[in-house]
């Protein structure tokens, strides 16, 4: 297939590098030519605007950092859209992180230019882009689905579409309900064992047999014990996905109480300049709070 | 061993059953005369007081409801202290859930008796109790422990000597916040999903292999999907514990603010009548509170 890609970042990168090396045509366009460098042996085609890329290639992807960001390069000038006008078999593929209502919204007025969208948020981080292991979660008809199956494939282990236009991002914001308390309530209970004298690791190994085993409290449990906060996953982009669902509950009148702490306790960690740590570093905002001495 | 049961109930049943087919000679003894029925062919010896029993047994277990009975089956008259004047070889292990002070104040009491505690509550309810899988996590002496160590692996799986005195019920209280906020995370999720218009099944499916993963998504969340909210563990008694965990967060001076939330949830729980339903019915608080159709 002839596969496009915008948004070459720390996460975009190895996954184009996985479309080319499982024997697709990549097509390549980046705002700063620097981007493209580790593409130079690649036989990449470098484009001069996304919608040069939109009017060739079968498939395009884009892993950019906000709603604004997918709107320019679906919408906006030179972009999917203008490209793809009189085509009718495009299938722009949206792997960013962005409000199910904002998907759904951009894939309605691509839709109407007949251009298919599948919104396809992912989580593992760096590290599952770099090795293929990305957990997928795409939203778009079966029909657009199953075409862009195989290039998911070559990205990630856990590929699932999970329903129609924004189900993708549905399923990202309740992961990230689930990460995100399920970390703060891990750090609670390292801070409540703290501050009861009592060894959080051997908390950690007495509950990893029962009904509280998660991967979290084995991972990250485990980092917290190392208090190792390099990301992995930092504050600051979790703090965004956050606002994200807290945004999406406001408007949709839903109410999330344990969401709502953890957003919280990221907006305090961001406030403290605690951004670039990995989330696991609320532990020691507990810590400070509850005066625990380590 | 010659090995005491105090408190017949639906735990400590078959548990006290489990040590006695493990060869070991069963002492019992119970408030109401019916709570013996069940043991009427096992051989055991039944007395007329704890302290008949503190007499002559090794290990002397309890399993209660709460702190006041654990206080009463040590220290109360013809309780465990009074019967175990004058040795100096008594191992009273109480499995109940309390809150760690308490047990600590308890056990203090009693070595000043002579009588060593094991502090000792248990998670994986009912069915692990029958199954005999209990996770089961003990503070105390790592003697008093070693000596208990034979009788623990007959009722439980995962057993883990945490720390000392009290250091069981910390580690259980740990694995309150995290199940107690656990299962209200993804109870969030789901009505996330669900007033999106998603299903929540898929997104369960989407989430497994992921970061996200717990066994809390996997068993909980089939049962939240099932809409089978029959216990399992009960609202109420999850309630109780939580209480154990911000009161000691309380006197500790510890800010839990997801724990808060969950304690919250469970309150309302209990009272919109729902404290008979497993805690997994915060889901359908949170659907009536958002106004989710379903």
């Amino acid at each position: 297939m002839k596969v496009g890609f915008v948004g070459l970042g720390l996460m975009g990168r190895p996954m184009a590098g996985h479309v080319a090396k499982g024997g697709h045509s990549l097509h390549l366009w980046a705002r700063r030519p620097e981007s493209l460098a580790p593409f130079a042996d690649s036989g990449a085609t470098v484009h001069a605007s996304i919608a040069s890329m939109a009017r060739e290639v079968d498939v395009l992807f884009s892993m950019v950092a906000d709603a604004p960001d997918v709107e320019q390069v679906a919408l906006g000038p030179q972009g999917v859209a203008e490209g793809a006008a009189g085509r009718t078999d495009l299938v722009f593929v949206d792997m960013s992180t962005i409000a199910p209502d904002a998907a759904r919204n951009i894939a309605g007025q691509l839709a109407a230019k007949g251009v298919s969208m599948i919104d396809a948020p992912v989580s593992g981080g760096e590290v599952g882009a770099i090795n293929a292991t990305l957990t997928i979660m795409a939203g778009g008809t079966q029909d657009a689905f199953d075409r862009v199956l195989p290039l998911f494939q070559l990205m990630g282990k856990n590929v699932t579409r999970v329903g129609d236009s924004g189900a993708g991002q549905v399923a990202k914001a309740c992961n990230q309900i689930l990460t995100g308390v399920g970390v703060l309530a891990l750090a609670e209970a390292f801070a409540f064992a703290e501050k009861s004298g009592v060894d959080a690791a051997r908390v950690r190994e007495a509950l990893l047999g029962g009904f509280a085993y998660s991967r979290i409290l084995e991972n990250h449990g485990q980092r917290m014990l190392d208090r190792n906060f390099k990301p992995g996953f930092k504050s600051w982009m979790h703090q965004k996905d956050l606002r994200i669902v807290m945004n999406e509950a406001h408007r949709m009148g839903l109410a999330l109480p344990s969401a709502a702490a953890a957003a919280q306790m990221l907006n305090a960690m961001v406030g403290q300049g605690l951004g670039e740590e990995d989330s696991i570093a609320v532990l020691k905002v507990l810590e400070d709070l509850g005066g625990v001495e380590r």
